[in-house]
């Protein structure tokens, strides 16, 4: 089928995150379309819903079809006047906020509270992030005792950008520890996470996608070869299956998924 | 107003980031309520559904009001199982798919589909958390040029968790240099950003909460007193200022709020 770009106009008097994720989940449910998208955000005056309107109504009579406009604008000023524009409007708070307000029999807010800063959040998301960055790598086994998590897996199966998104997502205190052929060569764990076994997860990967990776960083080395990625995985899966450590393979699944998976498979409770 | 803490349950086929995203945007708007939060992510079998729906009905039958349910399953047999339960259901996919449906003259999908791996969108990650990591306090200005931006600011200021934040969520190239008392005892630009003046930022914060991060990390050290925190960051204020630089004060912001804000400010644009 061939179309059109249709254009996602994905609105907000925040950040835009919601709309944003409550979009994509609905236009990724439609195959073979293709959506062309922008943000906006912080549209909290009644100016910058006029203006958005313009912009809204030019991409209406430019296009054949008209824009999709995904909006979580709590302001019911703002919103009115968006809902305004020649767009199909899907409304969050429209669609929600009313059925709350009877459950509960009180009138919400209906505007952007300048959020009084949740300083425990933000101390829990700072100190996860600093103990991910400390303990990035095996570089330090100080305090290991302190992780909620250890990721384990060969050099370049994931481990960073995991560690990193479980900090600043749910303010997880996440090592990692990279295995090295040396580690891979014996039976053991390696010493620096042996007393913290039952801490431990793994990740694996196809040597396919490991060797891609690998040759990205370094061409043609001993390292990227598809021969060294198939035993390095191949070693990785052994350990972890002799000693029981949960693992996952991050081929396929996007840093969301990986996190949320350790989260459930871990018994893992956020931090904030 | 006390009242009892109602439960709120995220539900998902997939992760459950959305519904807990559309839930918490919704229960923010309710001032003074509190609520009781559990995940039920990769609901995705008629069983798992029928084994949550116990779940809730238990809740329903220990507490006085029943409980929120927050629904993302895309899978119709799924959804509808879970809508059985004794919560009040607020569904997502049930307010807007069929909205989408109409308008495309299509049906959906309707199904979690075992999704491609989107190795683009890896990719940049990926090549973005590592250039964040690589260009960490100032460590190195070896591929500075390819920095899409450069944040600025004193130590503790809030300029690692961001720049994570950016490049997982939007694959953002962003570096980040602190600034030191040496850098901000002269009135010039420190050598090392001096040539990418246009892709700077800087982030500034309340001296009192600068002291009670450094006080933390320092005790009644030089570095953490109140006095230095003060002086620092109104000669960061004054350089950002004399440059040009566009800047921000992150004291109760939010590091998503700050990743959207820099964004918009430096014209970015998400390279996924």
């Amino acid at each position: 089928m061939t179309q059109a770009r249709r254009r996602a106009f994905f609105v907000s008097d925040r950040t835009g995150i919601t709309s944003e994720n409550m979009g994509d989940a609905l236009l990724e449910q439609f195959e073979n379309m293709k959506f062309k998208r922008s943000t906006y955000p912080y549209v909290d005056t009644a100016d910058k819903a006029h203006g958005l309107v313009q912009i809204i109504n030019r991409a209406a009579e430019e296009d054949e079809a008209r824009p999709l406009v995904f909006s979580s604008i709590v302001n019911d000023e703002v919103r009115e006047i968006v809902k305004t524009s020649k767009g199909l409007h899907l409304s969050f708070f429209d669609a929600f906020l009313g059925v709350l307000e009877e459950e509960f029999g009180v009138r919400a807010r209906h505007s952007v509270q300048s959020r009084v800063h949740n300083l425990e959040r933000y101390d829990a998301r700072m100190e996860a992030v600093n103990f991910s960055l400390n303990h990035d790598d095996g570089v330090s086994d100080k305090n290991l005792e302190a992780a909620d998590v250890i990721l384990m897996g060969v050099s370049r199966s994931g481990k960073t950008p995991t560690c990193l998104y479980l900090a600043l997502q749910y303010g997880i205190r996440a090592a990692n520890y990279p295995l090295t052929p040396d580690d891979l060569d014996t039976t053991d764990l390696p010493r620096m996470v042996k007393n913290h076994k039952h801490k431990l997860f793994g990740l694996t990967i196809q040597p396919e996608r490991l060797h891609d990776i690998r040759q990205e960083r370094r061409p043609d080395s001993r390292y990227a070869n598809l021969n060294t990625c198939r035993n390095e995985v191949a070693d990785a899966q052994a350990m972890f299956r002799r000693h029981g450590i949960p693992f996952t393979n991050t081929t396929h699944k996007s840093v969301e998924e990986l996190a949320v998976a350790i989260m459930q498979e871990c018994k893992l409770k956020r931090r904030f």
